[in-house]
């Protein structure tokens, strides 16, 4: 449940455990913010700032420095942590433009769009993107990473934000929309559209602390099946949540004529599937020896969360 | 003057000394087209196909490509010079959009959004710029450039094609329209938008041939002078040409308010500025015994082009 009498996201739904990390990611988010946006007009900056500080659960960054963590890494993630979420922020500021989904709310604020308009919008969102390069650049100096380990965590941020990830899902999402989709087809969208970029960033965090190829994939294993999970809960959100409590606009998949999970599955075997891939991924991560308690409580998060 | 019925740019205008490294740039992208396309959705693949190749003068490429050999650099950039086409490409999608300037036409043919829709339009244009950093990452591998060199190239289009340079000359672009500019508002807002894009391809070029801060700062003057004069030129062809041998609407700065070069110089005021800064980039490269021939020809194309 969002308080957003404070301005400030607050949920009893994320574990406490995540309160420092999340306050080093928010206070992160604002350094950036004051000093990578300084060379734009204010009216782009603002619309950037509004989207990226918009009251979100971190879950990227958090994954992101927990495998780094997990994968024996002592130096501080947390501004290369932040690439993976100013994508994020970014690909939300687009999806909710009216020419996409044309959403009014979004984490319980009206969206960027109906603040400061289609055209700020739009180029806000647009010039996210270049920001989390730089930022994942001088994140990696910052934990003095070679230069060919940081090009290859920048390379993986791209691929999963760009072609390979998250625009391919957005756009065989619309392609879906008014047309039933079967569960595979459903599936390798949200792999797509949420999947890439929570498996980016954890490899991300595991190629920054140096891990091996077999944790890499256990890693991608985990992050595949908890993206998912985290997915079929959105759709089962949208379902049973009411728009306050959820912060967004609730019931919008069935009015779009969007195939859902729980319509795919019903809700109670949309919940039963989420559980599985979580007992999965935390399996995979066990096999390697890297199921820290963290790890393991943002999993349980996906499939626990009510907001 | 453009030959439509070819499907192809054919222009007189452009010296036919460039038609070599033209048609090596035209292959360079039809081959990136059929690679780093390949895991997208047919319709977006298609959409960026067709912004990609729409029939340009490849003015950012050429300028990479002379300015590598202008610092004794032997290999092949022109993978390389791609990148900044490619962010140019973008640019020129976004702008086109009904939320920003609303052109239907564009190089004598239908917008992007026009044939594709402006949904798709738009992801397309973001889904280039991740292919344009995967482009100059491949290009500098194959060029067999260090890490720190390919990563320093990399943030070089990164800055320009976004918030020091492109992203912010669109935004006050926007907020100058219906208002008058005064002449250094003016030159802020195109060096900017256009000329941020042309300095970053020469640096990329004298950086991929390992070049002295000396010759950085020659290129950038010329850069930043042929810039500004392709600019002025674009003003004054809106004015003096027609629709059909633009290959875009003309007049559409007066209808759009803008205050032009022209408005504010008049057509002659405005060419004579246009070569008094081609004048100045061309000495600044002779002080640095980089005017080569091919160099030469491209910054008087600037203010002799009709088209």
């Amino acid at each position: 449940m969002a308080d957003s009498s404070s301005g400030r996201w607050i949920s009893r739904e994320v574990p406490a455990r995540f309160d420092a990390e999340r306050e080093s990611i928010e206070q992160r988010l604002d350094e950036i913010c004051a000093t990578y946006l300084s060379t734009l007009p204010a009216g782009i900056a603002d619309a950037i700032r509004y989207g990226l500080k918009s009251p979100g659960k971190r879950i990227r960054p958090l994954l992101l420095v927990y495998a780094y963590r997990a994968v024996r890494g002592s130096g501080d993630a947390t501004l290369l942590a932040c690439g993976p979420e100013i994508i994020h922020a970014y690909s939300l500021v687009h999806d909710d433009l009216p020419c996409m989904d044309d959403d009014d709310m979004r984490r319980g604020r009206p969206t960027v769009h109906k603040v400061y308009g289609s055209r700020t919008a739009m180029l806000a969102g647009v010039a996210m993107i270049p920001v989390a390069a730089l930022v994942v650049r001088d994140g990696a100096r910052g934990m003095r990473l070679s230069p060919e380990v940081s090009e290859k965590i920048l390379e993986t941020l791209l691929e999963a934000g760009g072609i390979s990830g998250m625009i391919g899902g957005q756009t065989r999402d619309l392609a879906g929309e008014g047309r039933s989709l079967s569960l595979v087809e459903r599936e390798e969208i949200h792999r797509a559209k949420t999947g890439a970029l929570i498996v980016a960033s954890l490899n991300m965090g595991a190629r920054a602390a140096g891990g091996s190829s077999a944790e890499f994939a256990a890693l991608e294993r985990y992050g595949r099946d908890i993206g998912l999970a985290f997915q079929i809960m959105d759709d089962v959100l949208d379902v049973t949540s009411t728009t306050t409590a959820l912060g967004k606009t609730t019931g919008r998949d069935a009015t779009l004529g969007k195939s859902t999970y729980p319509a795919l599955l019903g809700v109670e075997g949309a919940r039963t599937r989420a559980r599985a891939l979580i007992d999965d991924g935390l399996e995979a991560l066990a096999e390697q020896k890297l199921l820290t308690q963290e790890l393991s409580q943002v999993a349980n998060f996906m499939v626990t969360r009510t907001s």
